[in-house]
């Protein structure tokens, strides 16, 4: 197995292409000169992507009905929402800040890199985003995806291999002519245990800055890149 | 109701967007020269086409298990290679032939009026076409999807009434704020059956040209557009 059989690059999206808390900070810092808040939008970034994993885990679990990504934000939004006191919205004003996911801001490498690899592979995100979410975002980011995929096709959620075999499947390759890139391991190690590639891109300013996010490359990973043009490079893309 | 309620605009593919028969007959004669064949190229192309929808129903009524586009494409291929009487094709040569319909080119209007109506719309094909299938066509020929929208993720084709609602729910998108495009009558009444607008663009190119195809407008279509650039200056895409 060699990256030379890869023909298609499946993506991780939140924090891998996009900077989710630098964006829910500028609008959030915009609703509160709007709205005259004072809401720490770094802290509340951080407790609504927190409350992802646990809400995606009730529904794999069975605790929750099939929701998308779109409906689990809302939920943890609600919750936020009162936890910091923020009263008055209007229900189109808290669906327009629920919707803050569609709009999230590429990091700077991320579209040139991805219209290189685009000359070479076939690219799409691999997302626990809704289409819907994804859509939008790669319209607003310019995100030059040759298709969309999700988990709600699957109406499962990543790290659950239907996702990856899922999507392997739709593209008619094999899992060794697929290439998950993501800058989080979890996601990287459960792609492989289906036998696709992966290709580890750190994004150390994803997160709070005070969490050190782990970076170390990890031999397991056929490819580790600075970011995705040096991603090109090394794949020739 | 109002076309102004529009947001996405859902593609037909084959006829509509690209040119089967034309791309067929090319590939078919390159293949006559390659080979010593003096297979009739058109003929073939319209038979192969033709068992396109007796296929689908055959799937659609349990006869045959759920089987993506390039299954049925290739059941037919291999009967009328032999009708035809061309021997000695290898199993690659055979797949590469299948894969043409991965490879159709389009109008010579529908890059530039897609690339329109992006600016306005999301745009996706909504096609019985596979998706891997979609998304090698789009790659080929340019087409600047938004998302690629197959009836295989609802396993089923149209006219099936699961395939215009899954798109829509996909979209997370009332049925009024879709138009289906199409070439094909059958293919807006299923859609428009189902609460979505309909823009009827005729292709009086797409058939055997001794086949007078039903070009006259149908005053229940919300819009009729001589090509994909007039249909972005009616919708203001």
């Amino acid at each position: 197995m060699s990256f030379e059989d890869v023909r298609a690059l499946l993506f991780d999206v939140f924090g891998t292409c996009v900077d989710w808390r630098g964006t829910v900070i500028r609008e959030g810092n915009a609703l509160n000169r709007a709205k005259g808040l004072s809401v720490d939008w770094g802290a509340f970034a951080d407790e609504w992507r927190g409350q992802y994993a646990p809400n995606m885990q009730r529904v794999m679990r069975g605790e929750l009905p099939w929701t998308r990504l779109d409906g689990l934000h809302r939920m943890a939004l609600d919750e936020l929402l009162a936890k910091y006191g923020v009263q008055g919205l209007s229900e189109a004003e808290k669906d327009q800040l629920n919707r803050v996911w569609h709009r999230l801001d590429p990091w700077t490498d991320t579209v040139p890199g991805l219209l290189k690899l685009k000359h070479s592979y076939l690219i799409a995100p691999l997302s626990n985003g809704n289409l819907s979410l994804l859509t939008n975002m790669a319209k607003h980011a310019g995100l030059p995806w040759d298709c969309v995929l999700s988990a709600e096709l699957f109406r499962a959620y990543k790290p659950d291999p239907r996702v990856y075999l899922g999507a392997v499947d739709l593209l008619d390759l094999q899992p060794h002519q697929v290439m998950m890139v993501a800058a989080h391991k979890h996601d990287l190690h459960a792609a492989r245990a289906q036998g696709l590639q992966a290709a580890f891109v750190p994004r150390p300013f994803e997160g709070n800055p005070e969490r050190v996010p782990d970076l170390t490359p990890d031999p397991e990973f056929e490819v580790v890149a600075a970011d995705f043009m040096d991603l090109a490079r090394q794949l020739g893309g």
